[in-house]
């Protein structure tokens, strides 16, 4: 077993190795940003290769998650990292489990585009979505940045951003609900549609998560649970 | 630093550690299956004991997360764990991941079934929430009896039983929908009933995150995308 409390050789390597693994982290989180941008490129604009990518995007994502995951275990076995080094490679580890659900949700919202899509953009729907995507794509950016930098204050600005999020699909939730009523036959449209909305909303809450592990790893303490922790219970169920 | 490599008692010491690790994660996930028996038992037998116990419980899985968290940083610095047993040691910080998580979802449906309950209660769905429920509970009390066993064989099982659980809820999907078409007044209701079938089926999920870890420490590689993985597309979205 090597220290990286030993030889500046030493600690470089470790050093090395831990820019290995935010560089791989960063590559899925481009890749995650990548693969919401194109589903929403298909459900607003119809841009069907931008849909096809998405569609097929999500393998490359899930194999990153398993080498980062392998590579955070070998980095701890082979330098024995202090706690707060621990800390980092910690929150890379939970971060990619979100990256990887925003990959999933991305490609949902692709496959739900692809049977609504046409519908969605001739409706006033489309512009909600709109803000709220524009939203959230900058939340997703703006927290792997955050991370990158290991900048609390963005980051508790980025969790203050999902309140937002959570009032525009609550808007377009009692929207939707009376369109319902009022249009029985659009029922599945509207289901739909919705889901969707919800798509883009729990891509915003994964968001908040990422930008939690920035504050937890910067002042090495847990705020997931505390006084900036995203209310959970606004958004309409 | 110590390391678990050295001698009897130090390794004795690592050992009580580790349990201890495993104990608060059993805890917790004690606390979750509980929480979600309460908030089932509220929404599909009215008990308003349950009820109140299910809404008010999720400060409590919320502080153990952030302990066992810490929990997990202390050990790793301190003993210098082998890659198989740092294996172990980030499944459980995973898995707590995936506990908190059912915890919120449990709290949700317990606030819908304030909400909708008494209704739910005089339709024919509430026999299917009853199977799903009843399914999903099973998988939660499995899937951590599996992780603390290390039964890679019954983790494996759960995760196929998650196809019966999307199946459930496919059909369930189904009928609401034909039911909302015909009954445009009670677009609200079935929205909610929708989200707590949504719930439940979420909860499923994460209890095959959970198998996954199982496997994943077990076997040493890495089954989440492989063949075994759930089938993300077969829920109706």
């Amino acid at each position: 077993m090597e220290s990286y409390n030993g030889t500046p050789h030493t600690l470089t390597r470790f050093d090395d190795d831990l820019n290995s693994l935010r560089t791989l982290m960063m590559n899925m989180g481009g890749m995650a940003e990548q693969h919401f941008a194109d589903a929403l490129a298909y459900l607003l604009d119809a841009d069907a290769i931008r849909g096809a990518r998405a569609i097929s995007q999500d393998y490359e994502i899930n194999r990153l998650e398993s080498s980062i995951d392998e590579l955070a275990i070998q980095i701890i076995a082979r330098y024995s990292p202090t706690a707060n080094d621990l800390r980092t490679i910690m929150s890379v580890v939970k971060t990619i489990t979100d990256l990887e659900r925003i990959g999933d949700k991305s490609e949902k919202l692709a496959r739900i585009a692809e049977e609504i899509g046409p519908t969605l953009r001739t409706t006033d729907f489309v512009s909600h979505f709109r803000v709220m995507g524009r939203i959230v794509s900058g939340m997703l950016h703006d927290a792997l940045d955050a991370f990158v930098r290991l900048d609390a204050i963005a980051a508790e600005e980025i969790i203050r951003r999902d309140t937002h999020v959570n009032q525009e699909y609550n808007a377009v939730h009692g929207i939707l609900l009376k369109f319902m009523t009022e249009n029985p036959n659009s029922a599945e449209v509207s289901l739909r549609m919705l889901s969707c909305m919800r798509a883009i909303e729990r891509i915003g809450d994964h968001c908040t998560n990422i930008a939690e592990y920035v504050i937890f790893q910067q002042k090495g303490h847990d705020v997931r649970h505390g006084e900036l922790s995203r209310d959970k219970q606004r958004t309409q169920i």
